[in-house]
């Protein structure tokens, strides 16, 4: 089964991060983790939290953030939201189950009659709304706004002096980090980044998730939770992303008779400081080609691949190759999209 | 801006529901409320339940009725997990924020390697999951699986006597009932229910939600939560899902060039029996030609008009003319999809 090139182009990018950045020795100072250690196993230097980390009150929400990255992709585009047809929103952590978020940050840039579509997703959340947006574009839409992003601050506990620290839940404070990507597409023939193919592909196959996040309901309130609200398990997601990395990758460039030389700008996972550094030397490309944010950012979920594209989209000359890699462990499902800079 | 007809015909249905009926006299001697009155004004006459109403253990999870409604979907088609290109799903109630439960269900169905996505949606979200997998059979794909469904386990508290009931839930427990409605979808030249044409259209501008859903994180549980589980503006909801639901429908019948005396099979809203009837009066289209399904299953939120569907499916006369009309109160949301069965 042959599936067409999507019209898409990026024409527009925009970020947005709630509040300072937060350096990684203030959390170490916070729970009292070594400062050495954190730099060598996780090698994130800064994040920012849409939460006071002091009292857990929340700063920003999914909505807010969306609103400010997709107002600075607008603007990017030369675009108002009148040109608008559809908007999709990538998230794990969407800032309520109804309305969702897609809606809120649709009303909040004054869309009104188009339709929205929110994936729930986690790492791989932002090829599967470039898929559902080149798709969209391929059945007669013009333009619309794709974002990705991911908020914490429901599940963010403040771990304070004198209280106990859950030990598994440590490593989360310094990995994970909040912010949102806003991509403005088109099926217009205008000068960007235009998207060349797409991989997205469930491959699980009965093998347990690699990490899961849990909601809770009233239910739960009212009886206690009836579970954790999250599971990872770092060993298998160490064993097996850089194999699913290396595979999606030499995937997409196969499909579009590349070789690993030809690609300009490499994006790659950005599970980890650390992570991220292993599996770009595991692919080959020089350093200096790959575009990593997640140092100064944390992992960001959903948001990553669209922070990181934001980058490109500054630097790309044309016809500069851009493979995107994304790997979510939650169902081992591997993601990827091959990119041209046209003029 | 025309967005071209998809390439879509429903080939096989299915639906799941957990446990057995739940007589809307039973729900009523738990919370003693007056059936006669629960009769005037709700007019549901039973619901499945994914919990024990008694104690609210949870008997189902959406990944396990999405799996049954799929299946049987699939042997309706004559088809298998094989030939299956894709999964949607559609829902507000995921099992969990990660792995998506589309994912979950795909693994459960024995699909490996094939892109999932599920739309965080309510009652409206079972036309944006039929527009992404049109848009998706438009690029190539030739066969998905889209299901739409709800569980309230999670928000579901036992409401028991000798217990303080809270006065503003308790229509929740007579008006809601958990399902799953599954279709197969192909773009390949078979008989079965085509798809001509989709509306959707977040109509909010700025209106207040009709419906909100929260969900919890580890934050609420540590702090206690900061807000209602649910909001509900019944009245805002009673006044305008009404004239929402005929100006779709005079949209989606323009664009067909169909009167309303072509509409053979007519799927209105199912918020309630009553409003689906005063719905049904005011939209002028004989009763015998509306296909309801709210009496015996309670609002079902997303799954509701794939359970019509499916009624329809089993029903309909070659050349029969369907309109799907659907509104979600959230952000106020008007949906619509055109159909007719073709040999």
């Amino acid at each position: 089964m042959t599936v067409r090139t999507f019209p898409t182009t990026v024409v527009g990018s925009g970020t947005a991060y709630p509040g300072r950045p937060i350096p990684t020795a203030e959390v170490a100072a916070r729970l009292r983790l070594d400062l050495g250690w954190l730099d060598h196993f996780v090698g994130i230097d800064a994040r920012h939290l849409a939460v006071d980390p002091d009292t857990g009150a929340q700063t920003a929400t999914l909505t807010t953030l969306g609103c400010t990255a997709a107002v600075e992709a607008l603007a990017e585009a030369d675009l108002r939201a009148d040109d608008v047809d559809f908007l999709v929103l990538a998230t794990a952590t969407p800032d309520e189950l109804m309305p969702s978020t897609a809606n809120r940050i649709a009303d909040g840039l004054g869309l009104v009659g188009v339709p929205t579509y929110q994936v729930q997703s986690g790492c791989a959340g932002a090829v599967a709304a470039i898929e559902v947006a080149g798709a969209l574009l391929a059945t007669g839409h013009r333009t619309g706004i794709v974002i990705a992003g991911d908020v914490c601050a429901r599940h963010y506990v403040p771990e304070v002096r004198g209280r106990d620290v859950d030990p598994a839940q440590l490593v989360n404070h310094v990995l994970f980090g909040d912010g949102v990507g806003a991509l403005v597409v088109t099926a217009d023939d205008r000068a960007g980044l235009r998207v060349r193919d797409t991989r997205h592909a469930v491959l699980a196959a009965g093998r347990e998730p690699g990490q899961i996040v849990r909601w809770f309901g009233a239910a739960d309130v009212d009886a206690g939770p009836r579970e954790s609200p999250f599971a990872e398990d770092y060993k298998a997601i160490e064993g097996l992303v850089p194999r699913m990395a290396e595979d999606v990758l030499d995937e997409l460039l196969d499909r579009r008779g590349w070789s690993r030389d030809d690609v300009d700008h490499l994006l790659p996972p950005q599970l980890s400081g650390r992570m991220t550094d292993a599996i770009v030397r595991r692919l080959g490309v020089p350093a200096e080609r790959a575009v990593n944010c997640v140092r100064s950012t944390g992992n960001c979920g959903n948001a990553l691949p669209f922070i990181q594209l934001d980058r490109v989209r500054r630097i790309a000359r044309v016809g500069a190759r851009i493979a995107v890699v994304c790997v979510e462990s939650s169902m081992w499902i591997a993601g990827g999209i091959a990119l041209e800079c046209v003029a």
